[in-house]
């Protein structure tokens, strides 16, 4: 199998390591390509096979990133018995473009990018009609918990004929940071403000939080398990999930106060973030008046066709309460065989380690 | 994929109810034989494709079941376009045994049935020997957890590199449900022998209880696991796990009281097991006053070199007091990349329909 990288930074390099870390005998891939955002090394004679040199063959390679020359030079090498994936990545709009071209030529793709799986619902179709055609998979297990078999287990469910109920969970590694030290059941504890900066110094949220506290990347990941469902070939029944036009057709109900939406600047925004602690403080009260802890959760649920993010209660003895810690992410199953208890997937949702072996765990499976 | 089935019992059935709901105009499946312990139903012409009539066909079926013969017969139709793979749904050694001569003959095997991977390791050699000789592939998930990802986790966590630390978890249904039952963190509750005699009641134990209260269940699926570590030939580092003969070389601390041990009928069994309740009431007791409580678990610890089943004692705010219901699985991975907290999977292990799910979908791993 021929494999070509397209993103050379920390999901990118953990990911080249841990592929040429398969002991060559028994390796069944051939690195034949690396792409950064500013060059690009061919190199289907002499592939990558070391973690130490990549970064300076890359470094010495000449060539500007060209997509389109990728794909046809990939192309080219494939046959009966040469098969080829690319492994995009980046987190780029553009490169999520190409997945159609490239499944079209049957090449894989494989991918932790969410950007095609839960934006324009076009683009998302045109992947799934090039997969159908040329035979060519494309497999996204890291868009969602990173390394954690959510997706796997989401399809196996729907392809054995299981009926999804609800998909419940804390998507967000950042959120489930934040809401795990601010709402612990008591009424009192940090400041929101307090949390959220402390989480930005520890470099769990983006620069700017409030691209975590919109909500969005828990949106997309709904997304695409919601299109994991409802648009699967496997699925043998129809469910009432709404069609999703893009991520921005989930019920988000975003954390940023209305007064601080549009600050362009991270710090600017953290340092009005304070005049609504109480806000936030007033919503713990409450919660932990009534036994409850604040979670930000994400909801699949097919049966009454709702796909909606945004801040919830539970109570104190929910594993959402009890059992999850740091950052992690935690999903629940609730299906017609996985009733009355759900089936639960839990751990870190986040991190290069973890994200590239997702990555890889997929590569493998075409093997 | 041509697909012969051996077993036609609960988990069977429910496996061919399954296979045949897959719409036949994207099925890659053909259900070419059945096989039960008195029959075998051969119909490569006219393959079974409905839930409805599959029994009737087999009662009609005249041939006595014959497994050399249907080796020979399943073998001389696979090609380089037609592949073949045969679902053990038996519990039987005899059927264990025959997996390597069909993995040579370019078989693959999808099995639910824990003997041939727990049992004498001379066999597990020939199985890893003829899979390689030949390609064919042999598949386990439902040995462990049944449906939930706990073999194809482990095996990706493997082969991406990851080093296992120690995987821990409650992985008997029966004993879940008892200690679950019994030992809530109070230090009173209903005597032991009362919670095993509802169980059998409920159906969660083998007619015998003491066929649970011995470990041998948990310590054949820590075999599993250790051998998943030990003999994958995708682990690139050694571990220091012991070379298990057979899940007996498994240090399984046995709930059965000595004096009851070789009670040849379940009836008596129970009928004397309140004369120990003191014992195990003062175990609860011990542990309450810990602020823990009991839960039998399985240890597999490649740093130490330990594989273990045994009853421990946990924190009452630990996942194995708080997070687990019924008769629920739980499987903790610690490992290099999922540290300090680890990657959780949980929900039924044990029944029809969860299991049979685990072996359609390593049957769809195939495609």
């Amino acid at each position: 199998m021929l494999v070509a990288v397209i993103g050379t930074g920390l999901v990118g390099g953990e990911f080249i390591k841990q592929l040429v870390s398969i002991p060559p005998e028994t390796s069944p891939f051939s690195l034949v390509s690396l792409t950064s955002s500013t060059r690009t090394l061919w190199t289907p004679e002499n592939p990558v096979i070391s973690a130490a040199s990549w970064k300076s063959s890359l470094a010495g390679a000449t060539e500007k990133p060209d997509l389109q020359k990728l794909t046809k030079d990939l192309a080219q090498l494939i046959s009966p018995s040469t098969r080829a994936a690319i492994i995009d990545n980046t987190s780029s709009d553009d490169v999520a473009a190409m997945y159609p071209v490239w499944l079209k030529a049957g090449i894989n793709v494989i991918t932790p990018n969410k950007k095609a799986y839960s934006g324009d619902l076009g683009l998302y179709e045109k992947i799934l009609a090039a997969s159908k055609e040329s035979g060519a998979r494309f497999l996204n297990e890291s868009t969602v918990g990173a390394g954690l078999p959510v997706i796997s287990t989401l399809k196996e469910l729907v392809a054995t004929g299981d009926k999804i109920k609800k998909i419940e969970g804390v998507f967000s590694g950042t959120m489930s940071y934040i809401f795990n030290e601010f709402s612990t059941g008591s009424p009192d504890g940090p400041s929101f403000s307090s949390v959220v900066s402390i989480a930005r110094e520890k470099g769990y949220t983006e620069p700017h939080p409030a691209d975590d506290l919109n909500g969005f990347d828990v949106a997309r990941k709904l997304t695409i398990l919601s299109r994991t469902i409802s648009l699967n070939p496997a699925s043998s029944s129809p469910t009432s999930l709404p069609s999703l036009q893009s991520f921005a057709s989930v019920q988000t109900t975003s954390l940023i106060p209305k007064p601080l939406e549009g600050i362009p600047a991270g710090d600017e925004f953290l340092a009005r973030l304070p005049e609504f602690d109480a806000e936030f403080d007033k919503m713990r009260k409450e919660a932990s008046a009534e036994g409850k802890v604040l979670r930000f959760v994400g909801v699949v649920d097919p049966v009454n066709g709702q796909v909606k993010a945004g801040l919830e209660k539970y109570p104190v003895d929910h594993p959402f309460a009890t059992s999850l810690g740091g950052s992690d992410n935690i999903i629940m199953f609730h299906t017609e065989r996985y009733s009355p208890r759900p089936l639960i997937v839990q751990g870190a949702g986040a991190g290069a380690a973890v994200t590239a072996m997702g990555v890889l765990g997929d590569l493998l499976k075409l093997m």
